[in-house]
């Protein structure tokens, strides 16, 4: 009987710190041993050539989920975790999202229901509250932080989502208290409706008007809202897909002062401009997104934010929409601004993208790119050790890395259901040759070996966190403590 | 027959740039000349070792005015402008304020009816702007401005009062459009709300725990929120009443990025802390404003503000409330600190106060001194160069200062109707030996020369801003123009 | 016999705080009375349509002055204060320049000597200090402070004149402790030599190559240092010439926090820009001075600077040097960069550029205006209130300007002897009609009035300032005074 | 025969960015693999409740040198890598000194020759150069460096040692173009020359003067200009010993900007305040270094700065000098600030302070103190992956760490010559209990098992930088590159 299930030998181990050759041994779906020599195995994968990266964590996308304007995303459980899959990533985090008057536990029994038979990769779900009722705070959601659902969204805008700043400082103290994570869209719903309001009343409803109605200071404002919200309760915040300059400039700034705050941006902002909506006819809408893409300076500043500090999370936002009535163009193709759906799809292209123009053009190292895609958002949403690690003992989920592979993008490459992609045509050196879950090799040489649903649900432990610096305002008169926040 | 009606010899003339000696004429109600051996006049005053300053203009006083919980003020617009002439203040601005509902052409017929027979210094009035309906926007506004009511406030805090981001958009629209300034009072009001109605749950009821539910991180958040919104649609805002050296921080950086931004403080910033909220049994009550003092950290960044360009403006925001069941105890002697009016009178004091401890202990000139509390507020509301100055041609509205006059505050010395004063005990030294409007003394050696309802109404012009600098992000595709905002 | 010897009738007044319609009275050379139907007078001139300035303060200009590399300026204090008067400025303040190893009082009695017989206007002199040592900071400079030289200026670059960081803190002490003020060149020595010699190595001599010599880090680096060396001493200091955005960024912030430190920028860093240096063969070289002329958005943030307060004074830096063998050219027409003498010309031109670009264009007030170019620097020199003012008892020192008069700048329009302008081909829109000293006319129409030697030198008076914050380092063991210092 | 050498069972292994339970196995003083059951070795080491870390890295001390002033330290290579093991330290970089006038060459072989037979831990040079002549900058430094000495410091202060900015520009630039890391000590030599001579002269020579003389703006400032010096050549800089809050504002901004700046902080700036100066006598000499302690302010400052990426280095500065005449009292028991040696020692103390009051006390995680202590100078210096790593292939440098055993610090525990600590009576928790170089185990339960000289030198590899951001100022005629700096 052979020492270990899978040996993947003679690649290069790439983590978030560190780089070197040796051996990765596995023994029921584990790392088992790091080494050279380590013994013999029911398969050997030749690695040379290769970095053996642990595999890609996709914090952040929306998969077979309806959204506040009754769209379902073009992608299912199968096929978007197929397209994870094919990209790199091993895990992803959809989400289960509350509808106004639904109850989380509902949510999250059909989240579980529709996912459990059809997800090739692991998953966890991140909640996201919409009706933050006295019940939900109060009862449904300390339960389900207890039962592992330990990170939730909220929303700054958006009618239908939206939650006010006393709704989010709630959930921020029940996030706190009960060991969750919080992370948000940070945008000013006002500034936009009225500004959108404005553009429409003049008739000005084509794609390109999205990005006006979304300018820089609805999200660096609502950003900076959020942050002061979190330090006022002493909790973790993440704001999710940052866009604009000022906005990472906020994030900086507070972690620098030490708050327990998070940021995460998306290839979008990296790779697109606001001048992508203003493409010929509705080709506009596919780049339609929230925030939407900005200037090159603003790229820029992006870029700078993953190599500073700024983002720990790099994640795709995978909103997937076909330009046709079931998705973008649900309105039609006269449809306004407005009326188009809100999402670019990404999974599959999250790691290549930040690979080839990340590490092959030496912005970013190899170990950033693994912490920025794996390691960090493990760790921050409660995975780790389990996943984003190459440790001794964490699950054998790894992408075998080719690191000269150039391939040019076409939606033909991918797998996902969206029906385009918005980054057609770049070329990308830097692609996954294998990709092993749990010790199962997933795709091989650009073939799926994954059967439905052999992807396993990710219960998470409720991390209670140290307190921190809490506002010294609070306790004007000495005698009163903070903890009555 | 005299050359000049009146002739003020020997004095120190004090500019908001320049003090000099010479003697100023007065004809008609107006400074005829400045000089020396001007001529003969129907009465000289000796002004020998006095500081001859422009009247005072309290920008920033509730007068006569019903709260939105239906309390009035302790002074109505006879006393309110007597205790003021004592001061040394010429000119103030009360404000005509909307209710709900309400329209602003019969707020401000009440607020002139009741007005115009009682003071006894000039006047004008900010609206304040609780409602904004189309009407309101569209019609009576635009209207109200042409007819030189060129300024209003609205608030981001108080149930009653606030309007969202939405309606402060609007808002700033119409004074950028048609020439009238904004002022707002910045309080995040569901970080208010939430604090507060935690603190009552858990029977915190007593006057200090209104500091502990008007945290600096309220203030700030929302004094960056309105500038971010001013910023926005390129418009002139003044931040009134600053308290918190963040929310001062954020005012000082707008500024120097050379946006329309303008900041004032008051007396209750600079001699008041959080500590004299927690004052035995009911005490505290007197000295509950929002916002409100803070420490003596806050105290000393206020200062910096005065002297360093963050702050144009020094009002007293008189809002006088007596300590019993018309005012500040109106629930009761065990009311909570939600149910005590907000507010701390200061109109008398306002010039001897920062006069005292400003340029007497070294920290301003006189010339700061003066721009501060009389020729600024006259510039940016709209009454230069009538108001606050001592031109030629401006009224003869002088407040005859002695630098060296010692006396103790206790209320017996005030003229308001307030009960009390929170300065009680202060030792204040340079006081107003003449206060003479538009060359008629109305206060003389401690006593009141002027007849009710001796002062004018003062119409002002409106103003339209040249445009300055627009959100670049407005223009993503390179084809459409910031006059959409 | 006339009440008064002239009376300026019909105008607007301006101050640094307001303009306003008055006549102006002069009496033995002083401002007597402003105001209307004044009486009689030797002389009435008409000045309906013209603003009436204080008389322009050039607080920086090089005249009849020898530069460290021998060279001496095109003007005189004759054609220097000639042209000055052509351009409405009434007092300049040119250097009495130490080189090393002379005594300062001689090289006062030298400056006086030959500035009495021609100068035109009144004049001070700041000195230059090359050689700090125990006798001129232990007796020399002290006893010059006490006989009215009240300000200094020092060098950190240009081997024959700088000074270290020791000596600044020397000087710095002396200034501090007798009453003066001190100016700095603030560029790294270090840096700029560094570059010059690889450049020069490398056969890069070309005009232009000297602003690549200068560098922006060698400004803003050097300011910083010595805004750090001021705040240590708690003293005042006055950063000359600013150019790059980052020194002004340097300078903001230490005014924000308080500190002493005053900004005074020139034309060249509005209206030049390195460009200029390049242009076709030694042309470039009319263009060079130290610090160097930036680029379009360093102009933005001058611009900004003296708008948000940055800068205080707005002088001329007036370096005259003919393009010929006597100055520029002294080395040949082959000369490389190092070889060329710095400076541009500038003391007509300093008003008509500010106020047509400035006020003309809507980026300044005229009461700015009069702010930086009189009223500023005859405050912070020691001028005020004889200079710089309109109050009763001032100099009757005016400009009469028309604010309409549109010209062309070309050298032939000019009266200085430098040969040629660095705003040729300009059209500027503001000029003055009459120029008036102490109430003489030397300016009427484009014609001199006045005669060679009619100016007065200005004794000025020390002034001991308040100590502020010192650096609480300084106490670490707590019985240890800042009083060492 | 066994498959390892040793084994290291049970422990927890700590890296920069993981902690995962698994064995470690040695093989030819290599780790060869990482796991759980991996076979036979010659020893097994149970490593129960024990943290397994890669062994400390100390890449600031000073060993066997001479300093400027010519005193010896008090530890030679032998007492001084003792001292280091038993703190858990296996590699040290101790510098070969180059005094004025003396061949690099020489002074590396004198390293060399005195070290080799006495160390019992790995170590490198960084080379101090205090005379960078022609020679030194075009010959002997391009040679050692491809010699692997890849690293240097200079001074900014110190008579003796201290370069000028010109000569900094040189080194940063022969360090650039040959692929070295230059260190330097930045603190104004002329701010503390300046007010060392005003101490003494006024009778101040107390040990506490020592901290006046340097204050926090000497260390500020010089860090500032350091840092735009390394800009302006584009080019690596680490600033070591950062003691003022306002050096590290300036770190984080330059790294936050995305320059190459690097930071380091000691034990001194974390543990001691400038109090400590001040104690009895002459015991105050026992904590004079340079830059001195602070206060608590600013320890919480430098705090911060480890944990919000301020510093990437946290190092011992050892420097130890006895008590006596051969050290700090070389000048006698009477001697002033200015005569006590500049240091104190920490070798051995580095890791358990830290250690027990970062990670026991919450402040870091592990895995930062791991990185902080070894594996980031390690990849700084050109020792990655050799050293600061437990991946395969490294080095088997291990400290094998009990997080719970707790002592009190008392001279007597120590191994190095200083004949004192600045930390007695400080109780830590969390020491080594084993310390393994190379597979040798070198300390075993408070016992030495390393013989004198079986440390090795560690060869490194210049690694030429990618050209980056350079000052944009440099190209102001668009067609001279910024190749020529």
């Amino acid at each position: 009987m052979s020492d270990y299930d899978l040996i993947v030998r003679g690649g290069t181990l790439v983590t978030a710190s560190e780089s070197f050759a040796a051996d990765i041994a596995v023994k029921d779906g584990r790392i088992a041993a790091l080494g050279k020599e380590l013994g013999s195995a029911g398969r050997i994968i030749d690695a040379g050539g290769l970095l053996v990266l642990p595999g890609g964590v996709d914090a952040h996308c929306h998969v077979e989920q309806e959204s506040s304007t009754r769209i379902w995303t073009a992608d299912d459980f199968y096929s978007g975790s197929v397209s994870a899959a094919f990209g790199g990533t091993t895990t992803f985090l959809p989400f289960a999202a509350q509808h106004r008057g639904q109850s989380l536990r509902d949510v999250v029994k059909d989240a579980q229901e529709r996912c459990a038979p059809k997800a090739v990769i692991d998953y966890a779900f991140h909640l996201i509250i919409s009706d933050p009722t006295a019940q939900v705070l109060g009862q449904e959601l300390p339960a389900l932080i207890q039962d592992g659902y330990t990170s939730f969204k909220v929303y700054m805008t958006y009618d239908q989502l939206k939650i006010d700043d006393r709704q989010i400082l709630d959930v921020l103290c029940v996030a706190r208290d009960h060991g969750a994570v919080t992370m948000i869209h940070a945008e000013n719903n006002d500034v936009i409706s009225w500004i959108s309001e404005r553009l429409l009343e003049r008739g000005h409803g084509a794609p390109k008007y999205h990005a006006v109605s979304h300018p820089r200071i609805a999200e660096s404002e609502a950003t900076s809202r959020a942050i002061q919200l979190a330090r006022l309760v002493d909790t973790k915040l993440l704001i999710v897909h940052v866009s604009a300059p000022e906005a990472a400039d906020a994030i900086l700034a507070a972690r620098n002062a030490g708050l327990k705050i998070y940021g995460e941006t998306c290839p979008q902002y990296l790779f697109l401009t606001a001048e992508d909506l203003d493409r010929q006819g509705m080709e506009g809408a596919k780049f339609c997104c929230s925030p939407p893409p900005r200037d090159e300076a603003g790229q820029a500043a992006i870029w700078r934010g993953l190599k500073n500090g700024t983002f720990q999370v790099f994640s795709s936002d995978h909103a997937p929409y076909r330009m046709d009535e079931s998705g973008k163009l649900k309105h039609g193709p006269k449809a306004n601004f407005k009326q188009i759906a809100n999402g670019v799809p990404g999974l599959e292209l999250r790691l290549p993208l930040l690979f080839s123009e990340g590490v092959g053009k030496g912005r970013l190292t190899v170990n950033e790119f693994v912490a920025l895609t794996s390691a960090n958002p493990a760790r921050i949403y409660g995975l780790h050790p389990r996943k984003g690690s190459l440790a001794v003992g964490a699950d054998a989920d790894l992408a075998l890395w080719d690191p000269a592979w150039q391939r040019r993008v076409t939606y033909d490459l991918l797998h996902d259901n969206a029906g385009y992609t918005p980054y057609e045509g770049m070329t990308l050196t830097g692609w996954p040759r294998f990709v092993i879950s749990r010790g199962r090799v997933i795709v091989e040489e650009e073939a799926l070996q994954a059967e439905r649903g052999s992807g396993l649900f990710l219960d998470r432990t409720p991390e209670i966190e140290a307190a921190g610096h809490r506002e010294p305002e609070l306790d004007p008169a000495r005698n009163f403590g903070a903890e009555l926040l």
